[in-house]
C-alpha cells in the first residue's frame, strides 16, 4: 500500500495520530521536499517519528517514481507531503503511476495553506482561483497571473497568493557546466510580492489600463500558517511592501470588494497602523479598501 | 487560552498529535455539533481522547457564547470542530468574543472538505467560489447559487457544492408549539442535489434560456471523504441522479471546462460506466464533459 501523509503547516506534532502510526509501520518513509517546508527540518521529524526519512527531490520523485514505489504491492511505503498531499500541488502523477502497477493507495489529509488561510477571517467560500508569484529575473518578467486577479476582484473574491519558492536552484554557470551545486534556498516573501505587484499595477497605467488592484487594495499578509509563531498582518497593497512578517513561508491574499462585516472585523484583529504597529481599528480597514 | 482545534474528516485518529496533546489537558473540551460530522459518534471520540465532551450545538454557540469562554483568561478550554475551525464555517464570532473578553486563542488546523476534496484529481487552485445547496420545500425553492456556478463555469472553474446538512430541526408543529422536539437529522445526498440541479436547468430551458449546466456535464460526487469507505464517482450530472454513494457526508463537483489532462486521467480513476459499475475510460470521460 501507499500511503500519502499529510503533515500539515506548522511542526513534527501536526501530523495526525492516523498518520503517525502509519508511518511507524511502513517499510520505507519518503518525505517529499519541494513544494514546502515546516518550520522544523528533517531531523527533528526523523527523531519525533522515530524513522529514518529518504528525502525526495521534484527530480526523483519524477525520474525515480519506480524506486518509491518499489514493492508497495507487499509493503507498506510512506509519502510525506508538507500540508495534505492534494493541496497547492498534486501528487496525481504519483498515484497514477501505483494504480498503473496494481498498487492500492490511501490519503491521510490534513491542513494545508489552501483551507488554513482562513484563519485570517476571511471567508474560504469565497476565494476564487489561486494564483502563484514567481521570482522575476531581469529577462522573465511574468505578469499573466494579474488577469486571474482581476477576474477575482471582478467576481468579488478574495485571491490567495502562493509565493515563489527556490530549492536545489543551480546557477547558470553550475547548470551549463552540469555541476550538481545549488544556490541556498530562496522564498519569496510578502515584500517581495508585494513590489511586483505594485510594478505591474504601473505598467498597466502606463499601457492606459485601468488596474484591477491599486496601492490601496486591501491585503493580509500570512507568514508561518499553523506553527506558534504565526503572523497576520491585514493593510493596503503598499503596506505589504515594507510590513515585517518574519521568516518564510510567506502567503498574501488579495481581497475582494464586498467583504461580510464580520470579515472586516476579523481582518481588524490584524490590521496594520500608520506607524507600522498593530491596530485595531476597523474604520482604518474600511477607507484601506478600494 | 481558547483553543479552537480541528479534529479532520474520518474519525477518532485524525485529530492531530498536537490537537490531542492540546484536549488532554483542557479544562473543558466543546465539540461543535452542526455543521459537520464525523463518522464515528461523541462517544468513540470521548473515549479515544480520555475526555468529556461538551456538545455546544448552533444555539448554544451563538447564545452562551460566554459560558464556553468562561474563565479561558485563567484556564485552558477546547473547541472542537469536524474539519477545520475555518472550514466552511468560520468561528469568526467565538474568536472576535474571546479577543473582546481579553481571552487569547489558538488555532490548530486540520484537513476540512475545502482541502480534501483535491483527493479526486481535481486541481484546488481551479476552483471557484463555493456554493451550498439547500433542502428544497414546497414553498423555498432556491435557484440562486446557480449563478455562481455559472460564473465558475464561464471562467473555467470547478464548483465544490456542500450539501445540506438538517440538524436539530422541528416540525412546523412542535415550533408554532415551543416544543423543543426535534426531527432525525437529515443529510442531503449527491442525488437530491444532481435532482434538485436538473431540475433548475429545466427552468432555464422553459425561460428560454440556455443553462450554464446540462445533463452531460462532468459532476464529481463524493462520500466519507477522509474515511476509510470513502467513495468518489466521476459521471454526468443525469449519471449522479441515481449513482450510490452510501452514507453521509456528501459533497458534489460541478466541474469547469478545459480541464489539464492529469485531472481527467484522475477522475477516470473514479469513472461510472453505462451500467453503474465502475470504469476507466478516459475516452467515455471526456466525452461526458460539454
Amino acid at each position: 500500500m501507499l500511503y500519502l501523509i499529510g503533515l500539515g503547516l506548522g511542526d513534527a506534532k501536526d501530523i495526525t495520530v492516523k498518520g503517525l502510526e502509519v508511518v511507524r509501520r511502513c517499510s520505507r518513509v519518503y518525505l517529499e521536499a519541494y513544494t514546502s517546508i515546516l518550520t522544523v527540518g528533517k531531523e527533528v521529524l526523523e527523531e519525533f517519528y522515530g524513522r529514518k526519512l529518504i528525502l525526495a527531490d521534484r527530480e526523483e520523485v519524477e525520474q525515480e517514481a519506480d524506486n518509491i514505489l518499489k514493492d508497495a504491492d507487499i509493503c507498506d511505503v510512506a509519502f510525506l507531503v508538507v500540508g495534505d498531499p492534494f493541496g497547492a500541488t498534486t501528487h496525481s502523477d504519483l498515484i497514477l503511476r501505483a494504480t498503473k502497477l496494481g498498487i492500492s493507495y490511501r490519503v491521510i489529509h490534513n491542513a494545508s495553506i489552501m483551507n488554513a488561510v482562513g484563519c485570517c477571517g476571511l471567508q474560504l467560500y469565497k476565494f476564487g482561483e489561486t494564483v502563484s508569484i514567481v521570482f522575476w529575473t531581469d529577462t522573465w518578467r511574468p505578469e499573466s497571473f494579474f488577469d486571474k486577479v482581476k477576474k477575482n476582484r471582478q467576481n468579488g473574491m478574495h485571491t490567495l497568493c502562493l509565493l515563489d519558492i527556490k530549492i536545489k536552484e543551480q546557477s547558470l554557470e553550475n547548470l551549463i557546466k552540469g555541476r550538481k551545486i545549488y544556490e541556498p534556498p530562496r522564498y519569496m516573501t510578502v515584500n517581495q510580492a508585494a513590489q511586483q505587484l505594485l510594478e505591474i499595477v504601473q505598467n498597466h497605467r502606463i499601457r492606459g489600463e485601468e488596474p484591477a488592484v491599486t496601492e490601496k487594495t486591501l491585503c493580509v499578509g500570512l507568514a508561518r500558517v499553523g506553527a506558534e509563531d504565526q503572523k497576520i498582518a491585514a493593510g493596503t497593497l503598499q503596506q505589504m511592501c515594507t510590513v515585517d512578517l518574519g521568516g518564510p513561508l510567506h502567503s498574501l491574499i488579495i481581497t475582494g470588494d464586498n467583504m461580510h462585516p464580520l470579515e472586516v472585523e476579523m481582518l481588524s484583529l490584524f490590521s496594520i497602523s500608520e506607524n507600522g504597529t498593530e491596530s485595531t481599528s476597523i474604520d482604518g480597514l474600511r477607507q484601506a479598501g478600494d
